[in-house]
């Protein structure tokens, strides 16, 4: 209630936007079901994610040292040996029926395939032929982007086994021992950065210094939600044991060239959950005011105010009056130009249901469109057409040519920001 | 060996290239081991299949109907009853263990969260919420792109429950029964023509029809491997059972609108294989010749001539003789440049030890690097540096600030074509 007081933000707003623009998808979404990974991502928040990934992969390749992509096995032999928490098992139908009568042995359970639950494993297993690949020169930084799969426990059945599902996106950071501390505060500081750039309220990102399970220091990134805190990303670190255990193999083909000397490199983990990520900008654009409309009707306007290189659809392009089949031709061209150069479009045109302007803009404004532009017979004649801004809810007239220089513009500013 | 004498090509300079490269790793790597999905990919692989996979995200989506990207899932309630395979079940170990004297029951088995195996399900979970975005308009399509994951049969030994894991591509697209057979044929087109689009031969990607398991027409488009034709993308068309079946509730909420008809669509599915596609333009772009040294010693020379849309690296850069701190700098500078315009680059010139020139091109070329930039004291001096291609292997002069612009200029050109 405190939260509803302090710029309108409330658990209810962010999940019923969420699910009524088809960010989210699924029944009975809770906070918890929504942290937990419970849901399938709708076409706005699909768009959005990949949105985030590209920025993600780009802040991680920017980089001038090198950081090399992977894409893992979900099941990774051996997996099961790394990870601190039980287990998650994939088997065939036909494996359980045969177990029917009897359960599995010790021996058969070792052998049922693993589900990752990170990547780490995977990053320290691509280890060996990544160091080949960059004739053995530390550091170096593995990532990668990747679903990630953990048992959902206490419930109130146990015995429906639910599994909750994560996107990571991970940068596992090889250097040698005396660096390893500078190198975890550069990707702390590098990576608190980059979850501010994109943020309306960059101060509810923040992080702090935690232990895991095992006691060792641990430092999250925070989004601070309606409901309140929750970690959006890990940072650790980890001696050379983590890749001597994983490896089984004399330490020597696991050393790299720091300088002159070949050491055994340290690691440093950043793990960051991309659909939580995803969720603390939703909550983080969420703006909701109360108005009070030209004829005394209260009304609520709920305005996503996604960072432009965040927002799932950049500009939608509708019709207004004028001879719909020359407008539907100009709006064809007009997308076809803006898709050409990489921006993404919403075409509202194609819909053949009138809707009244303002009902529009508020589906817009709650999909966090940035631009609406808006060709009539006034564009046939003149080309100049009406472009309206999510931000300002200004309606500016601008040529029809000058567009899609416009928005390139607007949306390179806004990524250098 | 019919193959070797028709274009070099054998299986053996294929996974070799693929290993000692980078492009996959583990061990055991054969034809099967491969196509059958039990490989990671390393740092080249990687970073060509989010090439392949912005391709096809940009084909879709640069449609001037609405398609629509979503992310569901890999484990979604219901999803065991809609395929024709035996499912894959994922269980805590916990759960496992307390099976461990008796099997579980078929009431167990249900609710056991089922692994999918391909897209198609979660595209038709999702229709409702996309109908619904776009005002109920007909016809639409629902992108996907995810892992999927299929138990191996017919192993040596039944006992080890292996999965294999693929990346699908997939698009369901919604259409009236009247137009579901044009739009079949429409997507058709548009795949092989994709496909085709980044080969160097583009006959070796290939279309027929089959029949699945259970009896329905199948399209498959095939590539001729040096080991023979495999599937990379299949094409199949549903009636409205498909959304019925599915979603048990009265037919009407599933109706959209056909111009002013309101009607039960019918469904064309296009999945393709994402792993499957990555080695197909590998073992395309791979040219293996014989050539006489200068010194009368034969040569093997392997080039990977990767489409420049998909190659993983678009240019190297490099040092030649000169001040090395200051042509550190150089490097930094034009690799910032180059990455700010989403080159991808690789930085040779962290490279400590010295590599002579040839076996640094021998090398970037069964990486297949596009471009390698040499920069040395003529650059200091006059702003030269030296640029190799990979095609021709010819050496041209350029001076530096003309460098970004012409590789933006050649990789527009070559997405063009």
């Amino acid at each position: 209630c405190r939260r509803l007081a302090a710029g309108g933000r409330t658990s209810d707003d962010l999940l019923d936007l969420c699910r009524g623009r088809g960010f989210l998808l699924g029944e009975e979404m809770s906070p918890a079901s929504v942290l937990g990974g419970r849901h399938s991502l709708g076409p706005l928040g699909a768009q959005m994610k990949r949105n985030l990934v590209k920025e993600w992969w780009d802040a991680m390749l920017l980089h001038q040292e090198q950081v090399l992509p992977i894409d893992s096995l979900c099941h990774l032999p051996g997996a099961s040996n790394s990870s601190p928490r039980p287990p998650l098992k994939t088997l065939p139908q036909w494996h359980l029926d045969r177990l029917q009568n009897q359960g599995p042995t010790q021996e058969e359970l070792e052998t049922m395939a693993t589900l990752r639950q990170d990547l780490l494993y995977g990053a320290l297993y691509c280890y060996p032929s990544c160091l080949e690949l960059l004739n053995r020169k530390l550091p170096f930084g593995i990532a990668e982007v990747g679903r990630c799969f953990q048992p959902i426990t206490g419930e109130e059945n146990p015995d429906t086994c639910r599994v909750s599902e994560r996107t990571a996106a991970s940068l596992v950071w090889f250097s040698s021992a005396k660096t390893c501390a500078q190198w975890r505060d550069f990707w702390l500081r590098q990576r608190l950065l980059w979850w501010r750039k994109f943020a309306q309220v960059p101060s509810r990102f923040s992080s702090g210094d935690h232990q895991d399970e095992e006691g060792r220091k641990l430092t999250i990134i925070q989004y601070d939600f309606p409901w309140g805190k929750e970690p959006i990303e890990r940072l650790g670190s980890m001696d050379d044991s983590a890749l001597t255990q994983m490896h089984h193999v004399p330490a020597a083909p696991l050393h790299g060239r720091d300088g002159r000397k070949s050491v055994l490199p340290h690691v440093v983990w950043v793990s960051s959950e991309v659909e939580r990520g995803l969720l603390a900008y939703l909550s983080d654009s969420l703006q909701v005011t109360e108005n009070t409309a030209p004829r005394g009707k209260e009304q609520r306007r709920a305005v996503l105010k996604i960072h432009p290189s965040l927002a799932p659809i950049k500009v939608a392009v509708d019709m207004g009056k004028g001879p719909a089949v020359d407008l539907r031709l100009v709006c064809q061209g007009l997308c076809s130009e803006l898709q050409g150069r990489g921006i993404s479009i919403w075409p509202g045109y194609l819909e053949t249901l009138q809707t009244p302007m303002e009902q529009l803009f508020t589906r817009y404004d709650e999909m966090g469109v940035l631009f609406t532009a808006l060709v009539s017979d006034v564009t046939l004649q003149s080309g100049l057409l009406h472009l309206r801004s999510r931000d300002t809810t200004i309606r500016e007239t601008m040529h029809i040519s000058k567009l899609s220089a416009f928005l390139m513009q607007h949306l390179t500013a806004a990524a250098k920001l």
